[in-house]
C-alpha cells in the first residue's frame, strides 16, 4: 500500500532541508576575530564532550547488543537482527545529536554577529539552527523506523531500534545533565565566590566548559530525550497495533502510526517554513503561532488521510485529544513559573523573610503546579481511551492512549526547533557580552533570549504531557507483549506481586534524581580542585596577564569524564533492578504456583505503574518548582523587593541554586529513565515469559 | 465466647493505670516559682489552644455526624447509630488527647525539678508521663471499639467510630502542625532576627506559644494520630474478616484482632512496667530495650492465644512479620537522619560549599532514604499475604495484610508513651534553661533529651511501617466493602478509571502539604505582625522593665486561630475531591455502561492507591531529609567544621529551617490525611454503589 511511503519520503524530506538550513547558517558571517575564538573555544569543548559520550556509549551499545543477540536473539531465536537494529537506534539518536549540536555552535555565534542588523536578521539564523536539530531527530527517526520495518516487518525490531535510541538519551540526557552542572557550579564558586571574578570571565578555566553545558545538555540532550519518546510512541503504538485487526481494513493499524508520524513531519516542514518575525515583530509570538499552525495543519492532515484511508474517525480524534492536551498542560505549566505571575511574585516576595522561606514557598508552589498536568493526562487518557474503546470496539482503548501520544509527539520537528533555539541565543547573548558588542546588540539578543523563555513554556507542557502519554502506552505495550506470549495477564493493584512491584517501582525515580544529583556535587568537587590548582600554577592567569591562557580542555575533560562516571551507578541501577523485578519476582512466583504463576510479570508491571507515578510527580515538582526559583530571581533583579544585591536577592539566588539541578539534571532525566525502564521491560518480556513457561 | 472479653478488660485496665500514673506524676514537686510560672503559662497556651480545636472540631464533627446519619443511616437505611458511632470515635480521641497534654503539662516542669536529685529520679517521671498519653490513647480506642462492637454487633460501627477518630487526628495533627510551626518562626523571626532577643527570652510575646507548640503537635498531635492508626487498622481487618470463616471457627474472625489488640495493651502494660533506669544508667537504650521487651511479649501472648484458640499459625506469623518489618524499618530509617552518620555527616560538609548545596544533599539522601523502608512494606505485606493465602486459604491474603498491621500497633500504648517521653523532656531542658538551674541539672536535661531522640529514630520507622500497611489494609476494605454490595470489582491498574483515578490520587497529598505549609507561611506572617506590635505599643517590653509583660495569650490565640483557618481549605479539598472522583467517576460510568458501569468505584480505588503511593513517598521524604537537615546542624553545633556561627553552620541553619515545616507539619499530616481519604472511601463506598445500581 503505497501510503505508507508518506513515512520515509517526509524523513528523508525533513533531512534534505536540515541539511539546506545548515547551509544556509554555516554561509552567515562569524564576526569580529575576538568573536570566532570563543565560539572556535565552545566548539571545541562541546566536540571534546561529545567525543568522551559517544566512546562510552559505544562501549555500552556494544556490550547491551551482545547481550541482546545471544539472550533474545539466539537463545528465544527471535532473530539476531535485534544487536544491529539495537546498534542503529543508538547511531541515528546519535547522530541526530551530533547534528544539531554542530549546528547550535555555528548558529550562537552568527546569530550574535547578525544582531547588529536587526533583529529580523538575527532571528532565522538562531530559529533556522534550532530547526537542524528539529528536523534531524524527525527525519533521522522516522527514516530509521522506516528501515527497519520495511525490511523486516516487525515491531520487535523497532523495539529494538527504539530501546538503542534510549541508550543514547540516557547517555545525553542525564550525562549532559550532569556535565553542565559540575561545570556551572564549579566555575561559579571558585570564579565569582573565592577568586571574585566576573561571571563568563575568560580567566576562569570552567567558563568554555560552562559554555558547552548549554549546548550539551540543553541542545543534544534535549534532541536525544525526544528522538527517544518519539520513536517509543510510535513502536508502542505499532505493538498495540498487532494484535488488533479492524472489520474492514484498507490498512494495517501497525504502520497507521507511521503514516500520522510522516504527516506530522510534513506539518513541521510547513511550521518551520512559515515562522518568521518583522523588524519590531514579536519573536516570541512568532514561535508559539508556528507550535499552533503545525498542530492545525496536522489535525487537518490526519483528518483527510483518516477519511480517505476509510480508517475509524475515532482514531483521528485520540490523535487530536492528544494535540489538545499537551497544549492545556503547556499553559497551565506556565502560570506556575511565569515571571508576571503569581506564584512566581509570591515566592520572590516570600525571600524577604529569608532563603529557607523561598526554598519552601517554591517548593510548596511546584507541589500544587503537578495538579494540573496529572489532570490533565489523566482525562486525556482516558478520554482517547473511550473515543476508541467505545467508537471501534474492545481492545482499541489502549491503541487510542497510544495514538493521542503520536500526535503529541508528531510535531516534534516544530517542537524541538523551538527548544534548540533557546541554548542558541542563549548563548549568542553570552557571546556578544564577551565580545563586547555594542549596547543595542545586546538588547536585541535580550528579546531574542527573552523569546526563547516564552516558547519554552509551552513546548515543556508538550514534552511532559507526551512523555506522559509515552510511558502509558508502553506499559500497555508491555502488557501486550507478555499476553501474546502466555495468554491474559491483568495488574490488578490488590495482587500483591503488583502492589509490591509498584511500591518498589515509586523508589527508583528518587533513587535515581537522587544519585544523579550527589553525581554533581562530588563531579563538581574534582573540578573545583582543578581550577584551584590552574590559578595556583598558571603564572599570571589570576592577574589577567596578557597572552596568559587557562587550561580550558582539561577541566572540560574533567565535567566531561566525571559526568560518565557518576552516570555509571545511577544506570545500572535502574537497568538491573527493573531485571530483578522480573526474573526473582517470577522465581518466587513459580514456587508458589497457581493463580500467581505469572507473579514476576505483574511485578514488573506494577513496578513499570509505580515508576511511572513517581517519575512524573518527581519530573513535574522539579522541572517546575527550578523555573519558579530561576523566575524569583529573575524578578527581583528585574529591580523588585530591592533588586539585585538586597537580602531577598541573596535568598533568591539560594533558591535558585537549589533549582538548578532539579530541572537542569535530576528533573529532566526522569522521562528518559522511565522510558529506558519501560523498554527494558518490554524487550526482556519474552524472556521472563520463557523462564516462567520452562517450569 | 470469653476470650474477646481481653479487649475491655485489658483497656480498662491501660485507663485505670494511665490514671494512676497520671496522679503519681502529679504528687511530684513543682519546683521554685519561677519555674510554676512559666509551666503555668505552657499550660495556659495549651488549654487555649485545645478550646478554640475543640470548639472547632464539634461544629465539624456535628455537621459530618448529620450528613452520616441522613446518607447513610437514613437514606440508605443503615441505621442512625452511624452518627453517634462517629460523634464517640471523636470524643475518644479527644479525651486522649487532652488526657496526654494534661498531665505533659504537669511533667515537664516536674522532670526538670527532680533533675537536680539526679537522672534516676528525673526519668521516671517524664516516661510516666509518656505513658499515660500512650495507655490512655490505647486504652480509649480500644474501650470505644469494644462497646460499640459489644452493643451492636457491627463493623461498620467501628467504621464510622474510626471516621470520628480520623476528623480529630486530622484537627490534631495538621492543625497543631500548622499552629506549631507558626509559633516557631514568628518568635524566632521577629526575636532573634529584627530584635536580637536570644530563644526562648521571656521578653518574647510568642515564647509561650513557641513551647505551647511542642505539646500540641508532638503530644496531642502524635496521641490523635496514633489513636487514628490503631483504631483504622482494627476495623480494616474487622471488616476483612467478615466475609471470611475458617472450616472449623472457634472463635469468629471479626473478633481476632480485638483480641490481639487486647493482647497488645497487655504486653504495653508490661514494658511500660519494666522501663526503669539507673543512676548511672542510659535512658535511650531503656526506652529501646522496653520496646523490644513488648514485641517480645506481644508475640509470646498472641502465639499462645492462637495455640489454644485453635486458629491457624498463619495468622500468628503474618502479625510477627509485621513486628519484625517494623524493627527494620525503624533501623534503617534511623541510619539516614542519625547525627553520627554518613549522610548527616556529608550533608553537614556539604554546608560548606553553602545554604543550596547543603539542601540539595539533605534532599537527595531524604530520596534516597525512601528505598528501604518502602522495600520493607512492600516485601512484608506480601509476605504476610502469603502466609495467611497459601496457608489458610483463598481470600485470607488480605487479612493476612491488615493483622500485620494490627501487629504492628497493637504495641502502640508503649511507642507512644516513648514518643511523647520526648517533647516531656525537651519542655523539661527549656523550663530548667529559662528558671537559670544549676549547669549539672541542664546537663541531665540534656542526657534526657538525647535519649528521646534515640527512641523516636525506632518508633518513627514503626509509625511510618504501621501507617503503610494500615492504609493498604484500608484500601482492601474499601474493596471488600464494595464487593459485598456490587460483586466482584478488580482495580485493575489499565482500566483507564483505576489509571485516572490514580494519577488524580497521586496530586492529593502534594497538595495539601504544600497548603499546609503556605498555610504555615500565611500565618506566620499574622503572627510577625502581632509580635511586633506589642513590642511598639507595650511601654517598657523591649528594655524587659520589671513588672512588664507581654501579652502571651494574643498570640497563643493567634496562632491557634490562624492555624484552624489554614487547615479548612486542604481538609475540604481532600474530602470533597474523595467524593468527586467517586461520585462523578460513577456518573461518567453510567453513561459508558457495561463493562464499565462500576467505574466510579474502581476510580476510587485507584484513586486511594495512588494516594497511598504518593503520600508515602512524600510522608518519608518529608520526614526523613527533615530530620536529616536538624542532625546536620547539630552536627555543626557540636563543634564540628567551625562550630556555631561558622559559614557552614549558617548555611545548615538554612537546612533546618526549611526542614521544620517538612518534618514537623506537612510531612506527618499525610499519614492522616491518607487515613481520612480511605476511611471517607469506605464510609460512603455503600452509597456510590446505591448511586450506580439506582441506573
Amino acid at each position: 500500500m503505497v501510503w505508507i511511503l508518506i513515512a520515509p519520503i517526509a524523513a528523508l524530506a525533513a533531512v534534505f532541508f536540515s541539511v539546506y538550513l545548515y547551509f544556509y547558517v554555516n554561509s552567515r558571517s562569524t564576526g569580529t576575530p575576538r568573536m570566532l575564538e570563543i565560539s572556535e573555544a565552545i566548539k571545541e569543548g562541546a566536540r571534546a564532550f561529545l567525543r568522551r559520550e559517544y566512546i562510552a556509549l559505544a562501549i555500552f551499545v556494544v556490550i547491551m547488543a551482545v547481550i541482546l543477540t545471544i539472550a533474545i536473539g539466539i537463545f528465544l531465536g527471535k532473530g539476531i537482527e535485534i544487536g544491529p537494529a539495537y546498534i542503529f537506534g543508538s547511531v541515528c539518536s546519535a547522530l541526530a545529536g551530533f547534528l544539531g549540536m554542530e549546528v547550535a555552535i555555528r548558529a550562537n555565534v552568527r546569530t550574535a554577529y547578525a544582531a547588529r542588523k536587526g533583529l529580523n536578521k538575527a532571528f532565522p539564523i538562531a530559529f533556522r539552527g534550532g530547526a537542524v536539530m528539529g528536523l534531524s531527530v524527525v527525519g533521522l527517526a522516522l527514516l530509521g523506523i522506516s528501515v527497519i520495518y520495511f525490511s523486516t516487518g516487525k515491531p520487535e525490531l523497532v523495539l529494538g531500534f527504539s530501546f538503542g535510541a534510549s541508550a543514547m538519551a540516557l547517555f545525553a540526557k542525564a550525562g549532559g545533565g550532569i556535565y553542565t552542572k559540575t561545570a556551572d557550579v564549579g566555575a561559579d564558586l571558585v570564579g565569582k565566590v573565592e577568586m571574585s571574578i566576573p561571571e563568563d570571565d575568560p580567566r576562569n578555566p570552567a567558563v568554555i566548559a560552562d559554555n558547552v553545558g548549554d549546548n550539551v545538555g540543553d541542545v543534544a540532550g534535549m534532541g536525544a530525550d525526544l528522538f527517544d519518546s518519539y520513536v517509543a510512541s510510535i513502536v508502542a503504538v505499532m505493538i498495540l497495533g498487532e494484535g488488533l485487526s479492524l472489520v474492514t481494513p484498507r490498512e494495517n493499524l501497525v504502520s497507521l502510526p507511521l503514516i500520522f508520524a510522516g504527516l506530522g513531519v510534513i506539518a513541521s516542514l510547513i511550521g518551520v517554513a512559515i515562522v518568521r518575525v518583522g523588524k519590531k515583530g514579536n519573536p516570541g509570538k512568532a514561535l508559539n503561532w508556528g507550535t499552533y499552525f503545525t498542530c492545525v495543519v496536522l489535525i487537518g492532515l490526519t483528518f483527510i488521510v483518516t477519511y480517505v484511508l476509510e480508517f475509524p474517525l475515532a482514531i483521528w480524534g485520540a490523535l487530536t485529544v492528544g494535540l489538545v492536551a499537551g497544549i492545556i498542560i503547556g499553559i497551565t505549566t506556565d502560570y506556575f513559573t511565569s515571571i508576571d505571575r503569581m506564584p512566581a511574585k509570591r515566592t520572590a516576595e516570600s525571600s524577604q523573610t529569608g532563603a529557607a522561606i523561598n526554598i519552601i514557598s517554591g517548593f510548596s508552589y511546584g507541589l500544587i503546579s503537578m495538579f494540573p498536568p496529572l489532570l490533565g493526562i489523566g482525562i486525556g487518557s482516558a478520554v482517547a481511551f473511550f473515543i476508541c474503546e467505545l467508537g471501534i470496539g474492545p481492545g482499541f482503548g489502549v491503541y487510542g492512549v497510544g495514538m493521542s501520544a503520536v500526535g503529541m509527539l508528531s510535531i516534534v520537528g516544530m517542537i524541538v526547533a523551538g527548544d534548540a533555539y533557546g541554548p542558541i541565543v542563549d548563548n549568542a547573548k553570552g557571546i556578544a557580552e564577551q565580545a563586547g558588542m555594542e549596547e543595542e546588540v545586546i538588547d536585541i539578543a535580550d528579546r531574542l533570549d527573552a523569546a526563547g523563555n516564552t516558547a519554552k513554556a509551552i513546548t515543556k507542557g508538550f514534552a511532559i504531557g507526551a512523555a506522559g502519554l509515552t510511558v502509558i502506552s508502553l506499559l500497555a505495550a508491555y502488557q501486550a507483549i507478555v499476553q501474546r506470549e502466555a495468554g491474559i495477564i491483568i495488574f490488578d493493584l490488590m495482587n500483591p506481586f503488583v502492589f509490591t512491584g509498584a511500591l518498589i517501582g515509586i523508589a527508583m525515580p528518587a533513587l535515581f534524581s537522587a544519585m544523579v544529583m550527589l553525581g554533581v556535587g562530588k563531579n563538581a568537587f574534582r573540578m573545583i580542585k582543578e581550577i584551584r590548582r590552574q590559578f595556583r600554577e598558571i603564572p599570571g592567569l589570576k592577574e589577567g596577564k596578557e597572552g596568559v591562557k587557562p587550561d580550558y580542555a582539561r577541566c572540560v575533560d574533567i565535567a566531561a569524564k566525571g559526568a560518565l562516571r557518576e552516570l555509571l551507578p545511577p544506570s545500572t541501577i535502574i537497568i538491573v533492578a527493573t531485571l530483578a523485578v522480573g526474573f526473582v519476582g517470577q522465581f518466587i512466583a513459580e514456587s508458589i504456583g497457581p493463580p500467581y504463576e505469572f507473579g514476576g510479570i505483574q511485578a514488573l508491571g506494577g513496578y513499570l505503574g509505580g515508576s511511572i507515578f513517581s517519575g512524573l510527580i518527581f519530573a513535574l515538582l522539579m522541572a517546575n518548582s527550578g523555573g519558579l526559583w530561576d523566575n524569583a530571581k529573575k524578578y527581583i533583579e528585574a529591580g523588585e523587593l530591592g533588586g539585585t544585591g538586597s537580602d531577598a536577592h541573596k535568598a533568591a539566588v539560594v533558591g535558585d541554586t537549589v533549582g538548578d539541578p532539579f530541572k537542569d539534571t535530576a528533573g529532566p532525566s526522569l522521562n528518559t529513565m522511565i522510558t529506558v525502564m519501560s523498554l527494558v521491560a518490554s524487550e526482556f518480556a519474552p524472556l521472563i515469559v520463557a523462564f516462567a513457561l520452562l517450569y
